[in-house]
């Protein structure tokens, strides 16, 4: 069984603790929303921090709301210009990953861990995961065409109510299969 | 069928030819080996330049032996911190690619042409083609384990005498995969 599923690439960024924006940005800061992204109630913040290593540094834009705790989510080519070797991981499993110093226009924090290569994943809203008899932590096959045609092999389902229908990977991946945001690839059900 | 094969993750790199050499790096410039690679007689040259735009610059690694014409392989994410939109093209067809300003120690050269992202591929020997009945233009599917497993759909063969068994990748597909130089992956023959 297969269906189709829009393509969200996603550059490097930064979510943030509520401690840790205060650090940055002062006491009473709050983020400002730039533009919303795909997954329900998330956002492109106007704000931005830059993360520093001895190797380099680069700027982060932040995705809002605030989090429980800080993470970072950046290519393995990102990482390689900070001279970083983050874990490939999902979303909020940041034990045992690489810190950084995050400076901001208020201050700045020494992160101990929350830097990582997110792991490719989909995610489904709860009617799309229904029906295709889909369920978190599933995994599927994706498969994209054109000059760069790849199959993702073994990918992971998120799926619930805060979930909207989207593929998700980081610029590596997206450059990897030669496509951006809005594309559309096939979802194979393998099982 | 299917056969295991070597990968070789390229990094960024400019290959000159004799004329631009003479200007880049003086009258009686030669190269000089620095490491030998996987394709016999070419080798990683102990020379460096600088291609500058108007976004920015970046060092590419001088690949001898010379050629015929001066390309230069860069990843997507490479062409996008430079500002330029690259083909995806096979090593060789560089008509309507665009250039840059290359900077040497001796002199500048002004590219017209010759900038592009390499275009995935399997080098195989003449022994290893004839084994497995494969030709120069046939495609193959390539299969990568691990974390990140992908399948690379749609790979065309370059076979020959200069050739040496490999499949040759660029970084942003070196990342996706989550594999570098010397990983080993799987040739999938669909014919």
């Amino acid at each position: 069984m297969k269906f189709p599923l829009t393509l969200g690439v996603s550059a490097r960024h930064v979510h943030l603790c509520e401690a840790d924006l205060l650090k940055l940005f002062g006491e009473k800061a709050e983020l400002h929303i730039k533009k919303t992204i795909a997954q329900p109630g998330q956002y492109a913040a106007e704000e931005q921090i830059t993360l520093t290593t001895e190797k380099g540094s680069m700027k982060l834009r932040v995705i809002g709301p605030l989090r429980k705790d800080t993470q970072i989510e950046m290519s393995m080519t990102d990482a390689r210009t900070v001279g970083l070797k983050p874990p490939v991981r999902i979303s909020g499993d940041i034990e045992n990953s690489p810190g950084a110093r995050l400076v901001g226009p208020a201050g700045e924090v020494e992160l101990e861990k929350g830097i990582i290569i997110a792991a490719r994943h989909i995610h489904l809203c709860a009617e799309t995961a229904e029906k295709y008899g889909l369920r978190e932590g599933d995994t599927v096959d994706i498969r994209t065409e054109g000059e760069r045609a790849l199959t993702f092999r073994e990918v992971p389902v998120r799926s619930g109510k805060a979930h909207a229908d989207e593929y998700h990977i980081d610029t590596d991946e997206g450059n990897a299969c030669g496509l951006d945001t809005g594309a559309v690839v096939e979802v194979i059900i393998n099982k």
